[in-house]
């Protein structure tokens, strides 16, 4: 892992506890690029499958991964607005949920945050099992925003 | 708090360990109406305020509360399909969900149910701070199924 994942796990304790609890960690965060993982363990529902709170949240946090991993953590941090998320089969292994921004997108993202001190982004996530299944797929909307506006 | 509320607190312990880690309750539980709260204390996020999956699962689980307390258990179970949730507002305090479902949609579902072995129905929860501001809504999409189906 690279020593940006580390940090952010670190991170991910103190500042988003309700998801460390569930033992979600970053496993890849770069520029345009964000995984994270759940086990199963602890996390099951009354089906003995992956509850929808935990999905959830390990794709939501992923707006938050690539926006520490692409832009500028000193000017700006990122916010949720809005996230769909649609179930598609039961998750009955560790998962894994990963996005990708392209490189015009983060280029867009960081010229209107410059000029406007924020800009919204959409990004859309996918949770697969460890056969490589989608169980889940989200679509959110973030803003990234500059510190004290 | 009711009987069924008492039942439905000691059952989300052992079926939703998530949720429960989250301090979420049923605070009330009838045919057509369902409420749920969460503490802010060890739920909040990087701002200082309620996280994003913690508000989703508050909202979401109304979906299971509410089919529990509206529809026969021995026979049906509720599952979720999608949620839209926007958050419209930070969450500074503990926060309580609400949904409710009229008489025609419960017997709606009932009779498409007792037909078919299964029927969706969708669900909108509002999720309110202490002072009565709404920090987030919640579009669901369950579906009541019978059990071996």
């Amino acid at each position: 892992m690279s020593e940006l994942v580390d940090t952010i796990n670190g991170a991910i304790q103190f500042t988003i506890p309700a998801a460390h609890k569930m033992g979600i960690k970053a496993i890849e965060a770069r520029r345009g690029y964000a995984a994270a993982s759940v086990p199963l363990e602890g996390n099951g529902n009354h089906f003995g499958v992956m509850y929808a709170g935990v999905e959830f949240t390990v794709a939501e946090i992923l707006g938050g991964l690539i926006a520490i991993a692409s832009f500028d953590s000193a000017k700006y941090y990122p916010l949720v607005k809005k996230v769909d998320i649609e179930f598609t089969a039961a998750g009955r292994t560790d998962l894994r949920a990963e996005a990708s921004l392209d490189e015009d997108e983060l280029a867009r993202v960081e010229a209107e945050a410059a000029e406007k001190g924020k800009a919204d982004f959409t990004l859309d996530a996918v949770v697969l099992d460890e056969a490589g299944q989608t169980v889940a797929v989200t679509h959110g909307l973030y803003q990234l925003r500059a510190h004290g506006k």
